[in-house]
């Protein structure tokens, strides 16, 4: 890795945002980035990092490419535009939650130009991008993930490589998969409680001691108690994640019916309107009218 | 509590024999055992407690009966059986695992008869029966559940009061309805992320720093991985457990949908014929022929 080692940002939202400000706070990197929002480009020059007038401008001279975007149509929008842009051996990084088909189209397509492309799944969320602290689930060349060894250390707390891009990228969609699933059975479990007169800090404690507990219990629970629909991930991704993920078993004729059956809360839970509430809205979902949950703002 | 206390303990097998071994082996309970089992019987007079020739044998001088049994209509039975015969003001106790209807249909008919109706559902399996380490969650007559301190410090590792008897039994089948859909969820990411080319031991590692982390996954996961169905929970019982869930959702007019699909893979299970098998069975259900997953014994 030659220093100081350029990188260009494209994307910088809630989780490309922290990952930009946390290079740019190194003086081993040189970061420019690229968003459609002058608010998202500037708490990112404020952190030192430079803005780029296009997608081509900020990719033209950088070493790695990183990009953080909504949905995997967005990335593959954004790589047809800058690959004939990028500098020679520049390294190609995705770190938006895409499915195993987009990053082996891109691999393929990243490979005919000379670019190795990596898929670096981000785990948690915004405070822990911010913080520098996130679980990576890495994939990819194997040489190019050597060389971005400084990379992870710097945006991330622990870099799990899960084998090629498909591996990656398929376990992160499975992880949320999981996680979104174990939430919404909970939330079933929660209200028959509470209907059966189970107070709330009883029903805490003891499904603590239970083979029900999760990382979901422990983090969500608290709440779906206080009827704190607040976003730290809203609905709509949510959805999207594990509709990807059931699209992969589809794809690969692998029947997943309780992660579908999941799905089709958090697709409920947008049709009722609350897309940007937190995923926890699967609750309401099951009370709409509020009879026995916790009532939301 | 006058000592001895004499307590008759119907049902010996992996989970009342446990209880019944322990209570014996302290000082301040005299216990009475009977069981259609003479080797379950057996194991307990083994272990100091005395053999009983019939139901109402075992009862009739006891200060509290506990029934452990493995449906809610054994329960019932037993219970019709028995209660002419209760010594006066003789507390009862069952610990089976049983439906809320079942509970206050029994809390009502002793109420009627002068007995005192407590429930105790029992945490974790045998092994902790026979430690004397089992998460106790109880609900029912105030004064009686505090009268039995001594009992549940002699049986388990701290007893969670969760109000009345619908209250516990509710909780003890949503902590299962919970626990198994987690475990059904859990499947079918494995399987999608092996498909994927993603390694066992980087898959449970990873899995661990995500959202998606669970008791199943910690407990459960490993078994997957090496195909070890050898039955801890068996189908059968799972399959009893969430299909008591998911009726009283039904009863109450609440929607379970999440629980439901995960209740039809243990349903699956068992028509496959894998109903002594662990609950992990849900596994096979997904990949009958075994071309991805670990294969059985």
């Amino acid at each position: 890795m030659t220093k100081p080692y350029k990188i260009a940002v494209i994307g910088v939202g809630k989780m490309g945002g922290g990952l930009a400000r946390n290079l740019a706070a190194d003086s081993t990197f040189d970061v420019t980035v690229f968003d459609l929002s002058p608010e998202a480009v500037q708490a990112c020059v404020a952190g030192g990092a430079r803005a780029a007038g296009s997608t081509t401008a900020a990719v033209q001279d950088a070493d790695l490419v990183i990009t953080s975007l909504p949905m995997p149509r967005h990335v593959l929008d954004i790589y047809a535009e800058i690959t004939p842009h990028l500098a020679a051996e520049a390294i190609c990084m995705d770190v938006s939650t895409i499915d195993p088909a987009t990053a082996q189209t891109l691999e393929s397509a990243l490979a005919a130009a000379g670019h190795p492309f990596v898929t670096c799944l981000l785990g948690k969320g915004p405070s822990q991008a911010e913080s520098g602290s996130l679980p990576l689930f890495v994939g990819g060349d194997t040489a190019a993930l050597d060389d971005l060894a400084e990379v992870f250390a710097c945006i991330g707390d622990g870099a799990h490589r899960l084998g090629g891009v498909a591996a990656a990228t398929t376990f992160k969609l499975v992880s949320n998969m999981i996680g979104m699933t174990n939430l919404a059975v909970l939330a079933e479990g929660y209200l028959l409680c509470k209907r059966a007169g189970v107070a709330d800090e009883i029903f805490a404690t003891a499904l603590a001691d239970t083979g029900a507990w999760s990382y979901q219990a422990d983090v969500r629970l608290p709440w779906m108690m206080q009827g704190d629909y607040a976003s730290r991930f809203p609905v709509t991704l949510g959805l999207k994640d594990v509709r990807l993920a059931v699209d992969i078993a589809g794809q690969w004729g692998l029947g997943v019916p309780v992660a579908a059956a999941g799905m089709s809360q958090l697709a409920a839970a947008q049709v009722h309107g609350w897309g940007d509430l937190d995923v926890i809205a699967v609750l309401k979902v099951l009370d709409p009218r509020s009879e026995v949950i916790p009532r939301a703002e």
